[in-house]
């Protein structure tokens, strides 16, 4: 799969728009932790967001999805633009000249690469159990990292993300979430964890859960969660019908 | 003013960024109608939305907001990102070079500016009285159209106003909406017909009124309507400070 791309990446002026980029944050939620994927380059010290081009025949939108189909193997993945990044300033630090030869990178078009992108943001929510996250030719690793211990990032990668969370938690106010981050049968603490954790902060128990069930979104199952200590919760799914319309129409809010 | 701009379009692959535009989705509130601002071109039998070119040394943004100087004469616009536009086959008609030739147009570069663009939607809002619509040099017409009799414009652009509008709208539920489309002050039912309007169906008055107030945006003043046959209503303005707070966090649906 990675190999599909880096071949790609030996000619790209010919297969690709110039000055034009594509950067994805990809969320996951583990062990109660919002986690987003990144990449650690072989050769700087230096950690950033998947990204690619954008190939002639390709719409940004498909350019999103074979970039992070490649980089994770996931399909069928929720994807959304968020924002378009275009400091004059923008270029990737890998393909400066020097670093490209340094690292004896066997390409062309070092001039193509050395300019400024101008980069469309995508923000991808992923279930961390479906995705095999596998590093390209450039990097050493692929991994998730907590959001809150991320740390520096390449060029303005931080502000991508910072900008992504923000989209992320603006839309958990009038539109519906988890079916793309929680297992298909969940608790009602595991839903309201999720939302804390985008959210960064606790939530009222008991208002969290009337307020979700007045969305009609989620359906209590006529099972409890199995194996649990104390008293066993019931479980939950989506209602995708519902969620559907949810995520077209707005949560609520209507005038 | 427009000038300006022609003159820049003489070099367009010196100039600009190859490959990306900027289209413009310009809402004005009018007579109790959403109008939007349209160009007729002079050489080809087609209405477009106003669009430009990115300066090498300009964020997209700064594009965007040139373009919309140059053609309404307002500076201080609200405007918005809202959605790229990339179908691999968008190319604008009046940039073939049977067509340019045809109305003698003196550009260099016909094969940079007959090329594919990937086009980054902004929506404006803009008070109406303060815009001094002009065309450019190859436009015959800049003119306000209702949003529900635009007809059949250029390339997509149908698709980026249908997307804008709907962005509108779903912005209407969560974030407060107005100060950039009506004057300082205005009555209740005033700022009503430009929700119903955006909306494109009633609202009920006192859920409105009630909502509206709960949300704290607008202040009534102690004065009301003069010149009005019966009761006279009361004037509202907005409160910036919670305006612009409910702009950044939401109007509601916290958890």
């Amino acid at each position: 799969m990675t190999l599909k791309y880096a071949t790609k990446l030996e000619n790209p002026a010919t297969d690709y728009l110039a000055h034009l980029s594509i950067d994805c944050v990809v969320f996951g939620f583990h062990d109660n932790q919002l986690k987003v994927l990144l990449l650690k380059s072989k050769y700087l010290d230096e950690w950033s967001l998947p990204g690619g081009f954008v190939m002639h025949s390709e719409t940004v939108e498909q350019a999103a999805r074979r970039t992070l189909e490649e980089r994770t193997g996931a399909t069928d993945i929720f994807m959304q633009q968020f924002r378009v990044f275009s400091n004059p300033e923008r270029k990737n630090p890998i393909f400066q000249k020097e670093n490209m030869l340094k690292a004896n990178l066997k390409m062309n078009n070092f001039d193509w690469l050395n300019q400024r992108f101008v980069s469309i943001g995508f923000y991808a929510l992923v279930e961390f159990s479906k995705v095999d996250a596998a590093p390209d030719i450039y990097s050493e690793e692929c991994v998730w990292k907590n959001v809150d211990q991320v740390g520096r990032l390449m060029m303005d990668h931080n502000q991508i993300l910072t900008d992504a969370l923000e989209t992320l938690r603006l839309q958990l106010r009038h539109q519906p979430i988890g079916y793309n981050l929680l297992p298909n049968k969940f608790t009602m603490p595991e839903l309201q964890k999720l939302y804390e954790t985008i959210l960064g902060r606790e939530l009222d128990r008991r208002n969290f859960q009337r307020k979700i069930l007045s969305y009609k979104i989620v359906k209590r199952l006529p099972e409890r969660r199995t194996g649990v200590a104390y008293k066993a919760p019931y479980l939950y799914r989506f209602d995708l019908e519902e969620y559907n319309k949810a995520l077209r129409e707005g949560l609520s809010g209507d005038w």
